[in-house]
């Protein structure tokens, strides 16, 4: 007998699954008791469902895609922002949730985790504008709908919502086969034209530059976007989402383009090419600077994932991989183009009783950070404050600044970490980030994960102050906590755990985390408004 | 001048309203600001936003509505599991969100917080099922929308969602007026005929009974539903979701009724009487002891707040209020009906040294009970726990057995406890639901506010492994956390902890607590699968 989860995650191991997310509860019982019977397979229980999500959005940033299970209603409703987040920023969750039997909902039972109307429906309806595709599995429809989610899924490379009534979970489909699919290929004359303008184009400007965008990553097309770098010799720039995209201590890296913002060289350089080729970039508020860029369409070809854009003509039906593929073997390489290199902060000469500033605190962690580390920041000034740091080879800079939750760093981080055990994962977040979804650290020593955490202690959400014009709103205080303090009630028993005030401390825990053992979480606390000389830009603009 | 944020604020203040929970964001900043900037009003920052929502879910039980403000996208997204639990169980939450500025809106520019596609009223779609009206202010709507939504919300004392573009929050409106509006009144003919029907069959049944709900308190109409069961003479029980909605020390109260899980004398009377009014109730799973209950819907008379339903047939345009008001005027007492009533728990005999036990526990707490307390449970073991109890006059007991979104109790009781600073708010709640919200701890003490917090910890989800066949599934174990430290950690400085794991150690806690001066947060250790009676009942009924 095959059931309709066996079908699922048999199909969900065949890509590469081996974790699930979640919280259980009892509509999802047999989804979760399913996961807990299967040898293969992992249930990974967060504190939360809105955590979980972020978790499964993390792990999917490093294995190409994840899984996540929840029940109905109030499991799944507490997931939308964190599934909104990965819809934003293209990263593909299979969120499976458990609902009530079909006959109760034929019957309109009110039951508990329902609106007290007897409606099933209308939780799969509130999650539609963020998944790519839903389905609710029944034993007739199942392999269709799930070989046709699936392929959405990975077309798309975006979350997907499988809804399974709690009575067919385990009901036999051994009489269904599935169908016979081929994935959607570019359309070859379509393709061939492509090819051929953007060659022409590059080969024929006066001035080009290429910028790499994260989509690149989601697509697992870094080395293809790297061999057509190459193969122009042209240099590359890349924006604020799309930082360590391709490797960043290659010769042809200038720095990052954030418009007005920051590295005026490289913005003149950028700004003056008559020809430039993103590729997979989203021209986002951050991205342009707060639209400081002036990147004229008419000067910029735009690969996406389905389809390109070269100045005002959008060509659909062509897949970035296959225009990549043929650009790396087509492109004439050029010598004769190379742009100013942006400049790497320096530590500011300090005294060790020093209080940290932002300054020192960020050119410390240029230092800290090791080749192939994998940096997870949240969407506070810390972000703005890694930004400029030129990150050495094969490190990974996760940031979420499309989507941009506070508190989506710390669950991604475990997530993150539960993907790749054997990388170092360093956490660096705000305190009022961290206040969000901080209970999730406990994650981590229950799976023998040893993460470096940084909790910037700024006293407030630093991020907003420098938002507003007036830096002393009410609402950006915080509630006080004893940060470092966390992990041991949280049970993470054997963690290093610090406060730093001074540069001299800051120093000696770098120092002591190069060899760490076990985990780690620093609380680094700064003057209230030490803010990324970035953020300081950006609030003298306001 | 009067600009469209002090209209809404003005309005919401002569509503009662003086404190608006929330988590401030860059698209809702003029909103936060003119909070702030107000006297009169509060901001109430919460650690995320979906403990916002279920803090202001908590203060509109205690004062009949509240307000949250959020942020576009990730904010209000945040909020939907507590929005939709307070759609669900009838309470009032103004939820206001700040979105980009309007002409963003219309260049579709891609702003963070955004899904990447340039459309801005997606959410306030997704918000549509869980809210009873939505609206997106703009200067020459606000007053009319306001007003609309406001009466929306009085009517259905349900949440209503405010959007504002960020540059219309601060615009001038002193040019519009206020419409006039008038109340929706009951039909006069269907109300005469509704009383003289029920009068009626209230008379003539050989025996009868009234159940009154959780909606009676939502609607303000306590003490009306008691001048109807005073007038009528009759005995009253109370399902599951309406514990404490009337006083349990009345000599007409009998107890619990629950289908087949409890009180067999209370079902024998309830289902052999052949006219049954309830007031304000929903036959949920729960309330119905999982569909046990049998109640004929040709015996049973149904007050709800816009209608009435007698057997079969349903009045619409009928208020409770008019409907109650007529009932405590015309209805004759009867003094030939009386039932059995529902016995109180004994506590255990035990030894100092042993175990606590849920039997003991939950006796204890029924010992511990003031008059006027409010008590918190979240929808775990705990509440199957403290059903039987019988509570002391005046206590209110509040749970969210409908939405059941486990977590949900401890922001609540932050948000009880701001509502009622003079009351003793007490919090009763699992380790595995406290784990999902357990941050939000840290507001109390920042409030000068001093809860009493139980915490039980019994190695998991104890509901949940209830609730299954099979007692032992790996997704039922969660993060050992040292919960008695949280507080101090989270700084709540002066708070009584104690972790208590035998009777005696309980029983001296508890004596310690009836005079404490601070908060207290109390971790109770139990053995793993000693659960309440009326638990392993449902447990063993699988």
């Amino acid at each position: 007998m095959l059931t309709v989860i066996q079908y699922l995650l048999d199909r969900l191991k065949q890509l590469g699954i081996r974790d699930i997310f979640g919280v259980p509860g009892d509509f999802a019982f047999p989804i979760n008791n399913a996961i807990c019977d299967d040898k293969e397979l992992r249930w990974i229980g967060c504190c939360n469902e809105l955590n979980a999500a972020y978790a499964a959005d993390g792990y999917a940033r490093i294995k190409g895609m994840s899984a996540l299970s929840t029940t109905f209603g109030v499991g799944e409703l507490s997931t939308l922002c964190g599934i909104a987040g990965s819809y934003a920023e293209y990263n593909l969750v299979f969120h499976i949730v458990g609902m009530p039997k079909i006959q109760s909902q034929k019957k309109h039972d009110i039951v508990h985790h329902s609106l007290g109307d007897g409606e099933s429906s209308i939780f799969m309806e509130m999650a539609a504008p963020v998944v790519c595709a839903s389905t609710m599995l029944t034993p007739e429809n199942c392999v269709q709908e799930v070989e046709r989610v699936i392929e959405t899924a990975l077309e798309n490379h975006r979350p997907v919502y499988i809804a399974i009534p709690h009575d067919y979970v385990n009901a036999d489909i051994s009489s269904f086969t599935a169908p016979a699919r081929k994935p959607v290929k570019s359309d070859p004359a379509t393709l061939e034209e492509v090819v051929s303008i953007i060659a022409g184009k590059l080969s024929n400007a006066k001035q080009a530059c290429i910028m790499p965008g994260f989509l690149v990553d989601r697509f697992g097309l870094k080395d293809l976007s790297m061999a057509v770098i190459n193969a122009s010799g042209l240099p590359y720039v890349t924006m604020a989402l799309d930082k360590s995209v391709l490797d960043e201590t290659n010769p042809s890296y200038l720095g990052l383009y954030m418009g007005k913002l920051i590295n005026p060289e490289i913005r003149e350089f950028v700004e003056s090419c008559d020809c430039i080729l993103t590729i997979g970039t989203i021209l986002s508020d951050v991205n342009t600077g707060k639209f400081t860029a002036k990147l004229d369409k008419s000067r910029i070809i735009n690969i996406m994932p389905s389809s390109v854009h070269i100045g005002y003509t959008d060509y659909i039906n062509v897949k970035m991989l296959d225009v990549l593929e043929e650009l790396s073997r087509r492109l004439n390489k050029r010598t004769d183009v190379s742009g100013p290199v942006a400049s790497r902060p320096a530590v500011p000469e300090v005294d060790a009783e020093d209080p940290i500033t932002a300054d020192y605190l960020y050119a410390k962690y240029a230092e800290f950070v090791k080749p192939d580390d994998i940096i997870i920041a949240d969407s506070s000034s810390s972000f703005y404050g890694l930004l400029p740091l030129l990150l050495p080879e094969g490190t990974k800079f996760e940031n979420q600044m499309l989507w941009a939750a506070i508190g989506w760093a710390t669950p991604a981080s475990f997530g993150t970490a539960l993907a790749a055990p054997d990388r170092r994962v360093i956490l660096i977040t705000g305190e009022g980030s961290h206040q969000m979804t901080a209970q999730e650290i406990s994650q981590f020593y229950r799976h023998g994960l040893k993460p470096i955490i940084f909790v910037l202690n700024n006293h407030g959400y630093l991020i907003e102050r420098m938002l507003s014009e007036k830096l002393d709103y009410c609402y950006n205080d915080l509630a006080e906590w004893q940060y470092y303090k966390l992990p041991e009630v949280l049970g993470c028993n054997d963690w290093i755990t610090r406060k730093v005030t001074t540069c001299g401390d800051l120093d000696k825990v770098m120092r002591e985390l190069d060899n760490a053992k076990t985990g780690a979480y620093i609380e680094i606390v700064t003057p209230i408004l030490s803010a990324p000389s970035l953020m300081e830009k950006i609030h003298k603009n306001l």
